[in-house]
């Protein structure tokens, strides 16, 4: 570590990690969507603490809370969210956001550091309204038809609505300074099993993962399930639950290491007890960094469709709904991580991709961006039960701090 | 034929069956769910008709319209029922009922044949607030309390308040007069293929199939699809997929011969497209008129489950929702349709199992039952393009009234 007076304070980390979960606590987690009142409650939280950071603070037409510095010098952009998924985890945000805090509480008042940390927590990067709202807005990626167009997904309130209840209505949305800052960093659970599995304290994501979408429909023909030959059905149903086996058995030849794919949903037409299913869909996933990957797969999914429809009792359609494209993490900050862990948790690192989405990637489409990921218990996330040991969480803002301060040092 | 002059008069059956396909048409089928206005209105064009057979007509408390004769002698019992499935076929209940209503109109004014037929229009065979709840109601096995807390499957409406709507609350409800009956005939397309597939006019139905019921849950562990690698998930939908697809391949080698099987309804929890489905149901049916066939078909279910289970990612549960309950129907009844085939069809019957449940099954608890079936075009029911060759509806009528006489004359 360059300086040791200059660290991160892991007492002062985790009291702020818990005020924040004690605003719309659930059981050990949290219930806060984008725009409910523990929501705001947490992001005027923020807003007030940011003066602490030597940080002047703005919650903007969105809902993204800003934290300017006036002190001269390179300027490191850092931050992610503070909602959350409906009963889910504390940390699932909050981390990467208080990271930041610290990361500029510490920074930002030592005159022999040149330049600042400024803090950013994007609003609804779970995608309660849309997809990335907020950091999409802040990098000039968001239309207001898009915001006129968006709702509450459970409740289907009107974004418009909620951000005139939330008193935000008519405030200028922030845009990115072109050339403010020197990159973005972001904090955040690893939300799967490799750190823990391999001992290890800190990942240093090398990409953000796309997400390919489809929706695969079967047709057959509806038809009474009492006075209907087995052998003349034409079962859309078991023709889908066919499908998910197949792919089952025949992605693992042409994945990659680490392509990961997902059928989230099922739904048979008309789905009564007594009636076979003349239509059925499937919403399916896959998640690789490598669009030449996807590419095969897509590939083998469109073959099987064409397979089942020429055999002539039910019919496939294969739709996109969903192009990925995968988000490369900048060399220069990996490095960094990489040497703040060597520093403060004796190198106890691996470079991996992330599989989930972040803000981070729509960061990455206007400026160097890096990620860092502390360990999960037990890879839980998206679930109230979601956690990370103290210590980890300690670990994690030392590097985190020290990343800060190598980068602002080049 | 016992008598030329008592026959049905097939353009009559026909331009009967055209007016109630009038009533709430929908294509070239109908849209009459139970209480609607279109199906109060059939009920009421069948009351207005009941006199022309000599048959004092009653709509009663539950919605069963009955019509009795004083003519002294043997009473056959015939009908069916009028509402329809959501935007279904035409002939699907109201085939049965002009064949009923045809047979008294043809047998109760003549006076040199003794007894009479009466007629039925059973209330919601369909069931769209219950299960066969106008024909139980008429055999003594419905309680007030089930017609509390019946409602509309797809509106909610409850049933008390759809019986006030329709003037019917505080009518009583008629019951069966025991003894009073010789037996009870019920005329309906096959909704199946066999008949059409063999050329023939008439099915002798022999018995109807028992419905088992099952709920399967599969428990497995819901997490991110993006951050879970494929090799420790433990996906319940896809646990759902494998277990579809080792049915469709294990039950064929221990069914009966006219066994039928269906997944009619599949949920994935939480069913969100990035999140691996933590849990799963489907809704599961096996028809059959023999329960030790049955029986060894559960066995096998179970038993799959436990192996899944055994294995270790996912756990299923079986369980039985409905027990099912076959209905042997009359030989006596069978012998009569045989042999009026035999005297207006040229005998191109053949004696089969119904595969669909109808209100015969539960008069057979009280009475002797029997059905006879017509073909279906394409085998297609509960669907709006339902259909039945007009040769064939004629032809079915004249077996129909013959077999009525035949059975009165006993």
């Amino acid at each position: 570590m360059s300086d040791n007076m200059l660290r991160a304070n892991g007492a002062r980390v985790l009291a702020d990690l818990y005020a924040l979960r004690a605003i719309g606590a659930h059981n050990t987690g949290v219930h806060k969507p984008t725009f409910s009142e523990p929501h705001l409650r947490s992001l005027q939280w923020l807003a007030q603490k940011l003066p602490e950071a030597g940080l002047a603070a703005e919650i903007d037409g969105i809902g993204n809370v800003l934290g300017t510095s006036s002190k001269p010098g390179p300027k490191l952009l850092a931050g992610s969210h503070l909602e959350s998924q409906n009963y889910a985890g504390w940390l699932d945000g909050p981390l990467g956001v208080i990271y930041a805090l610290e990361a500029a509480r510490v920074i930002n008042p030592d005159p022999d550091t040149r330049g600042a940390v400024e803090v950013a927590s994007w609003c609804d990067e779970e995608g309660h309204f849309g997809s990335f709202l907020g950091s999409r807005s802040y990098v000039g990626a968001l239309t207001e038809a898009e915001i006129d167009a968006a709702r509450d997904r459970t409740s289907g309130r009107p974004m418009r609505e909620a951000l005139h209840d939330a008193g935000l209505a008519g405030r200028p949305r922030v845009a990115a300074v072109p050339g403010r800052h020197i990159g973005y960093l972001e904090a955040h659970i690893e939300q799967g099993q490799t750190l823990e599995g391999g001992g290890l304290s800190i990942g240093v994501v090398t990409s953000i993962v796309g997400i390919w979408q489809y929706r695969i429909r079967f047709t057959g023909e509806q038809n009474h399930a009492g006075t209907t030959r087995m052998d003349v059905r034409k079962d859309a149903g078991l023709a889908l639950a066919r499908f998910c086996v197949g792919i089952d058995e025949r992605f693992p030849s042409l994945c990659g290491p680490r392509t990961v794919w997902t059928t989230g949903r099922i739904t048979l037409d008309p789905g009564a007890p007594s009636i076979i299913p003349g239509a059925a869909e499937m919403l399916f996933q896959i998640r690789d960094d490598d669009p030449s990957v996807i590419a095969r797969l897509e590939d083998l999914l469109r073959t099987m469709a064409d397979d089942v429809t020429a055999a002539g009792r039910c019919s496939v359609a294969v739709e996109r709904l969903r192009t990925g494209a995968p988000a490369m993490m900048d060399g220069t900050i990996q490095q960094a991580i990489e040497a703040a862990s060597l520093a403060c948790a004796g190198g106890k690192s691996i470079r991996i991709p992330s599989g989930a989405g972040h803000d981070a990637q729509v960061l990455a489409t206007i400026m160097p961006a890096g990620m860092l990921f502390v360990p999960s218990i037990g890879g839980i996330s998206h679930h109230w039960t979601e956690n990370t040991a103290d210590a980890d969480i300690v670990t994690g803002a030392e590097v985190f701090v020290d990343a800060c301060k190598r980068l602002l040092a080049r």
